[in-house]
């Protein structure tokens, strides 16, 4: 069994924070990195993909998954189930491969709890102003609708500081930046650097005198 | 009294793996970042400028200052002294710059002990024979010499799974991108945003419910 040596993330942010557009540029610009794709109960909107945005299931498959134990992780959001799948996360994790759950506040503590190693990034929008703003501008929604999305929103962020790290995004461009040195400095730590180059650790550690 | 919200970084390496030159370039590309000056009883070397490259003084001087108990950490390499000055070091992380100290394993460690919030870097060279071909291209030093420094270069490699962090300088871009995303992952620290966006985290947490 090969030593596990990617990193796992949690991400969270309210909707409106342009989680899933700063996710997506993020896995275009860097490599060894993916998204889990979660299993829900709720219905396929237009444009999405089954096994692509969600493995779309009914309610006595996800009831199944969870009486066999195979979710890493799962919540009741919006009157519907998400969860991950345990074996999936692992195996690319394994494979050296860092692997983004995008998840709410509740998952993000169900893993914490189970794997302290997780590091979890919330994504915050520059204003409330801002956020409202993004929140009505879809126009397809009626207020009730935008008035639950605005308090699931508050919600959500009331946990921003169970989070290791924290990006704004006010300038798209510059969240970006933020979100890819947060991977690439986690990718620096002396434990993963370990993982990833022991050959060179052995030639240099080879030389090695006793450590004082 | 202001917040303290700089963050504290110590940089080791063994000589040779080219430590002087990424920092340099580091704080060339990058803003709210310095170096810490240290105190040295060692001549100055041609080139180096008293208060630039470290603040020269004498054996009485110095040994005055450790009485006052003005170092944040000194330490004795190659019979010479080598130390921080604790208030210089206060007053810029107080103003929120980022401070880095280019010391040795030793005073990582003290460094350590007293602030175990500082983050430590480890800068590794790609290999054994790459060092010591840097260690001996000098051309201006003899065998003896030479034979030393590689073993303090080994000595102090031996540290290095003592840091936060390893950056090997194999190619000096990439290393420099490593190191930038170190330090600008740092800020996106939860702990760190909170302080650097206060007003913006009290606009949001104005609408927020109690934290469930």
């Amino acid at each position: 069994m090969p030593h596990e040596s990617g990193q796992l993330y949690v991400v969270s942010a309210p909707s409106g924070a342009g989680k899933t557009s700063l996710v997506s540029a993020l896995l275009k610009d860097m490599d060894h990195i993916g998204v889990s794709v979660s299993h829900t109960t709720r219905t396929m909107r237009p444009g999405e993909e089954d096994g692509v945005n969600y493995h779309f299931v009914d309610e006595p498959a996800f009831q199944a998954m969870i009486d066999r134990g195979e979710f890493f992780e799962h919540a009741w959001v919006f009157d519907r189930h998400y969860g991950t799948s345990r074996p999936a996360v692992a195996a690319r994790l394994a494979e050296g491969e860092d692997v983004i759950l995008e998840i709410d506040w509740q998952g993000a503590r169900q893993i914490r709890e189970q794997r302290p190693a997780t590091r979890s990034i919330f994504i915050l929008p520059p204003s409330f102003n801002a956020l409202r703003t993004r929140l009505s501008g879809r126009g397809q929604d009626d207020d009730a609708t935008i008035a639950r999305r605005m308090k699931d929103a508050v919600s959500e962020m009331s946990h921003f500081n169970e989070y290791d790290y924290v990006v704004i995004n006010d300038d798209f461009e510059v969240a970006l930046a933020e979100l890819k040195s947060i991977i690439q400095g986690e990718r620096c730590r002396s434990e993963r650097v370990q993982l990833r180059h022991s050959a060179l650790l052995e030639d240099l550690l080879s030389h090695m005198p006793p450590v004082e």
